[in-house]
């Protein structure tokens, strides 16, 4: 198969409203049953209370009596980035590349995913529509002595004509991990293959509506289908620059399949990331959790003495559906609520997004493509802000600003490390007023150019990744 | 300017054996002069005798008193990549990214490139075809309170009219540097510009041609031009996938610009370096130089206790031509001389080239793509192997397998850091009983599929550039 030909069988599975199997209200109802079905009791505990954790009597990291799975550690970073040069903070170390995988198989000529309804133990509902397989390395080299995860064979190259159709390594959040990457991977199957409970086929157009609803689908999920590259095999007509489209879906699809009609070209756009990695100063230590400053360990929790950012806590989690599982675990807990948004802006008959350089301590290579507005690890509301935040108001306010609001839900971070976290996910739609010259941290580029960049690793961030997964095409 | 009428326009200047200014003749001579106008004297010392260089008397590591430059480190290797699972070894840090940029401009409707006769102390010839630019960040924020660089101001947004042609991070040798990388880039004035003393306009073509010499276009030339992507906008006539065409030269500019007829999509490459990446343990521990086992310092040098690898020596320098400047530094030197190659097959009508996956202690992000064979740092000559290296023996005894060298040239590695280091660079062509089924670590692609790489940084490693850089269109 051609790239070609399997974006536009991506394409096709985009548009595809209708399934083989299960409408979207039948699959809601599967959902709400799939969480009636399921225990899920989380209490937070003190850390003496964990089992198989501890603090390490030299450095005061949190870590594992195996060393495997994950740490709480420490950075400290200077930068010339931003007005807040030098700070410490604790940091997930994972450094181990994970598996978020797929399966796909056409029926009746078009993609279906195999979905899973799956329990994380931060998850602020419960169960969520997640990947077909989710495993860390520890899950697949087996350091758990659990059983194999389901479906891993697929991904391992052990079942014969199996298809990889996206196979990228992508970035988690640079502000609470450490460099932390996982193998996003979707495989397609030609031959049966067993529907075990609590998954289901579902189209992407499917998964891409069921992203308009709050916290249905997790971050894993996301970030999978972000990666995909579209294409437009079969003469489909699209709007190119003949004017603004009325339907919003159209002009996305607009945005995503023309090469030509972008205000900048490819090689401005690496110019612009080039120039910003090189004059960017980005210093990062790891140090022993015990020496990072103004953070707090108490019995219950590491936090900032302002109550800042985020916190680690323990928590005693039973979760599962017939056999009820037990253990404790860290957990990272934000300290409110955050937003990120695009700003959209139709620029030569096609929709342009602003994207933002931004830094975080985590990042592998200093900076990575964000959402034009990112605020997760600080307060954003009015009177409270500790530094200005370009554009905000537009997600805010949007009434002020003749701005359309194209996208607005309540979607979760990974519930497997994140406490209860969900984030409010904006696309907003700016009109002519607005001025296309922008900030030199800030450039226009086209859903196309996103794309382009998103194949090779660490240039897009998980946050413009969640962003990008809900757009529909038709709406 | 589009992406394309930039690629058009290297590629007519790539065309161009008719220069505006010097034949090739006349450029010899020329370079001639300017070796014989210069005095260049490089003198072994005792690290004792350095001016301003000291060892930290805690860490041992080599260090300029200033705190820039560069300094002489160690890391410590934990990895499963090869046969070799743990070492320790000194590496060059040098955390800022420097420029290496070239001028352009357009005579008679042919790209010229603004070249310079430039003395490096570890030059094996002295003079050698350099960048108009070559500025260390120190240099260009006057560190060592000499003049700025000349013709910087082109490069930093100072000059009106001037337009970016090129500008892409690269990476340096991992093996010896730690994660270094610079910022190679190309701009195109339209104005006047003076051309100073020991400057030149060549064509590409022309530089290219001089790649045919042994050590005449230094590396930092060679990596600038390497990242060029060219396009065909001239309905220049290109042979495809009809048979291979008689004329080498002509047979590289059809897998430069055919997008077709590659036997790997740019996909399965993408997923090919995702499993790699994702398999791959690799752990980098910075340790202080006085910490690295199996390296002894002694007055003069700091060497493998075998002998092996390379060196750390210090040296006087006295180099200029009118000017006479006086300095000390250290410089690596090379246990012995390298080689570096690729293979390259006729597949589908188009030339392959035969990449490897390769890991390198320095690297920013665990492996990248390399030529079939790079051997810089163990002795690779029969019966002093320390291990098996693939392929090798069709570039030792190309006539023994039916192999025809299209390249073979020794070229120097850049003066400023190494000592009179030179390594054989070749390509060689393999005929159809070359099986087109290879070992995992390795991978067919077309030159365009380089070249869709090259532009994202930290995929093609220095040595696969340098040979990218002499591949001619027109033999």
């Amino acid at each position: 198969m051609t790239d070609k030909t399997i974006g536009n069988a991506f394409l096709q599975s985009a548009l595809a409203d209708q399934a083989a199997f299960m409408s979207l209200p039948q699959f809601l109802q599967w959902m709400e049953e799939k969480k009636q079905a399921t225990c899920h009791r989380i209490t937070p505990i003190a850390f003496a209370d964990m089992k198989q954790w501890h603090f390490h009597p030299q450095t005061g990291n949190l870590e594992h009596q195996t060393g495997k799975f994950f740490s709480i550690e420490g950075v400290h970073i200077r930068t010339n980035w931003d007005t807040v040069k030098e700070w410490s903070q604790p940091i997930i170390n994972q450094p181990e590349i994970g598996f978020l995988g797929i399966i796909a198989k056409s029926f009746g000529g078009v993609l279906h995913f195999l979905m899973q309804a799956k329990i994380e133990p931060g998850n602020i509902n419960g169960v969520q529509l997640s990947p077909t397989l989710q495993a860390t390395r520890s899950n697949y080299t087996q350091v758990h002595q659990g059983n194999a995860p389901h479906y891993l064979e697929y991904f391992m190259g052990r079942v014969p004509g199996v298809k990889v159709l996206l196979d990228q390594l992508q970035s988690e959040q640079g502000a609470r991990f450490f460099r932390k990457r996982n193998r996003n991977i979707i495989v397609e199957v030609a031959g049966d293959i067993p529907v075990l409970e609590d998954f289901c086929w579902l189209t992407l157009a499917q998964i891409k509506q069921l992203l308009s609803f709050d916290n249905v689908v997790n971050m894993d999920t996301r970030t999978v289908i972000s990666g995909i590259t579209f294409r437009n095999g079969n003469g489909l007509v699209v709007p190119g620059n003949s004017g603004r489209p009325e339907v919003f879906g159209l002009s996305m699809l607009a945005s995503e399949l023309d090469e030509e009609h972008a205000l900048h070209t490819i090689e401005e756009v690496i110019s612009w990331i080039t120039r910003h990695k090189s004059l960017a100063e980005l210093e990062v230590e790891r140090v022993p959790l015990s020496r990072v400053q103004h953070w707090v360990r108490d019995s219950h929790a590491i936090y900032h003495e302002d109550h800042k950012y985020f916190s680690v806590i323990a928590v005693q989690v039973e979760i599962g559906n017939r056999e009820v599982r037990n253990w404790t675990q860290p957990l990272v807990q934000s300290a409110q609520e955050g937003i990120m948004g695009f700003i959209v802006k139709n620029i030569n008959g096609v929709y342009h997004f602003l994207v933002q350089a931004k830094m975080e301590a985590g990042n592998l290579d200093i900076i990575e493509l964000a959402p034009t507005v990112q605020c997760l690890t600080g307060n954003y509301r009015k009177g409270l802000n500790e530094y200005e935040v370009p554009f905000l108001d537009y997600f805010l306010h949007p009434e002020q600003h003749q701005t359309q609001v194209l996208l607005s839900t309540m979607q979760s971070e990974e519930g497997g490390r994140f406490y209860r976290e969900q984030n409010r996910n904006m696309i907003v739609e700016v009109g002519e007023a607005f001025s296309p010259e922008v900030p030199e941290k800030y450039i226009w580029m086209t859903l196309h150019q996103i794309k382009t960049f998103i194949r090779f690793n660490n240039y897009l961030n998980i946050q413009a990744r969640s962003l990008l997964s809900a757009i529909r095409f038709v709406s």
